[in-house]
């Protein structure tokens, strides 16, 4: 019986291991679109988001708050601005998360703002057509983030909500930003371009970032060649959804603030 | 040591096991703006392919014509109209394949053209929000198909390349249709609506469908909630492509044929 125990032991490192996704795989929950359309019903537990990566971003079921997850930890950053680490059970409708492994690293140096920020990873990340997971460790003398609060049934569309999100505004703080930059043809699936959440390092500060201007920090990328969309386990909810019509200029409201630069 | 055979079997077959994507899972290779672009050079190998699907399309390294995976069995459909089963190590640079299960069966009595069999799939089968596998066994009054010829780099784009296509036209014959309708969200990445390739039962006649009339059959959907996206291994050709260009009407163009109904 004794020499049985290494033989199942081994059995289930193999079926753990085998079970968990490829490197460079960034694994999402649902359609960007579906979100804003209003599908916020959790589809997938935090606890089984956590099988799929350690590092990433999305929101919560009823679209509670701004996701972030970072070592592994789930944040759940509300809209009366509290921080928690939600229960494992807690549902998501819509988050994407990798298992980061840096493959580059970058010092910044000097200060930028949000827009210089996206051209300096542009050119450190040259290709456009690739997924990139982003972890940026840094001060920040500004951290402009908004979160959205629950919703009751009948969900309203996203962009009715984006209008009662709460906005923060954080000066000198240090943290770290999650989030990826999407290829362009995600249209529809993803956010094209940047989606950056924030937490600070004493994770009391937190949220969907607007706008910010970093002072120094450093930089780590991991690009992804593997997409992987699970849809809805709500069948009939999503079947309901109209995503024929393109939320390209809806999404774009909803992202940015009014006043974001 | 006898003892430990059955225990290496167990753990080869957990391997196995593990590592074939689960059920309901459409897994692509590239995506089909990419190759409209040109990106005609083989990602992944056939043996490849295959450990992620039996059933599916795609095309084969330079173009070398229209692919059919039926039964785990992949088909080479050459522009020549000759058909062979290509080897194993023999490149895919566009595929997308899925291990089939139908879940629904439907017989078809009546005979149908190709926009009236589309219209009959989008009632059997109303979710439009999810990847759809279909396979149709049937009797074909007509089947008018098309393969593309083996490129020559520079690689000339698609519609180019389509502008050369052979065309094929059989009449009263039976075989097998092979295809997906994909959610309208793919656009970009795969063909949004129907697209389904074509091999008879004697596997001398196939392709890409660009019309059909059907006398009868039985058709068998299965649906995908999980849909994997595996990017070109050639890491800088796929970089140099512009994908944030709407290639849609271009797609349209050479999906169908000038006068197909």
């Amino acid at each position: 019986m004794k020499k049985r125990i290494p033989v199942l032991i081994l059995g289930l490192c193999i079926i753990l291991a085998c079970s968990a996704p490829p490197a460079d795989t960034l694994t999402q929950i649902s359609t960007i679109d579906a979100l804003i359309a209003g599908l916020y019903d959790g589809q997938m537990t935090c606890d089984m988001l956590k099988t799929y990566g350690d590092t990433g971003i999305g929101t919560f079921d009823r679209l509670d708050g701004e996701m972030v997850v970072l070592d592994n930890i789930i944040y759940q950053i509300r809209a009366d601005g509290s921080i928690v680490t939600p229960a494992g059970q807690t549902g998501t409708p819509f988050a994407s998360v990798t298992r980061f492994e840096s493959e580059k690293t970058e010092s910044i140096d000097s200060e930028m703002n949000f827009k210089a920020a996206q051209a300096w990873l542009d050119r450190i990340v040259p290709n456009q057509n690739l997924f990139c997971t982003i972890r940026i460790h840094g001060r920040f003398p500004l951290m402009k983030t908004r979160s959205v609060p629950a919703q009751d049934k009948p969900y309203p569309p996203l962009a009715e909500v984006s209008k009662k999100q709460s906005v923060f505004e954080y000066e000198n703080v240090q943290g770290t930003i999650v989030g990826f930059r999407c290829p362009p043809y995600v249209q529809g699936v993803n956010v094209p371009g940047y989606h950056l959440h924030f937490i600070s390092d004493d994770r009391k500060k937190g949220g969907h970032i607007l706008d910010f201007e970093i002072s120094g920090g450093i930089c780590d990328i991991d690009l992804c060649h593997r997409f992987v969309l699970i849809l809805p386990a709500d069948k009939d909810a999503f079947r309901s959804v109209d995503l024929s019509i393109d939320r390209s200029s809806e999404l774009e409201a909803i992202e940015s603030a009014p006043d974001a630069k």
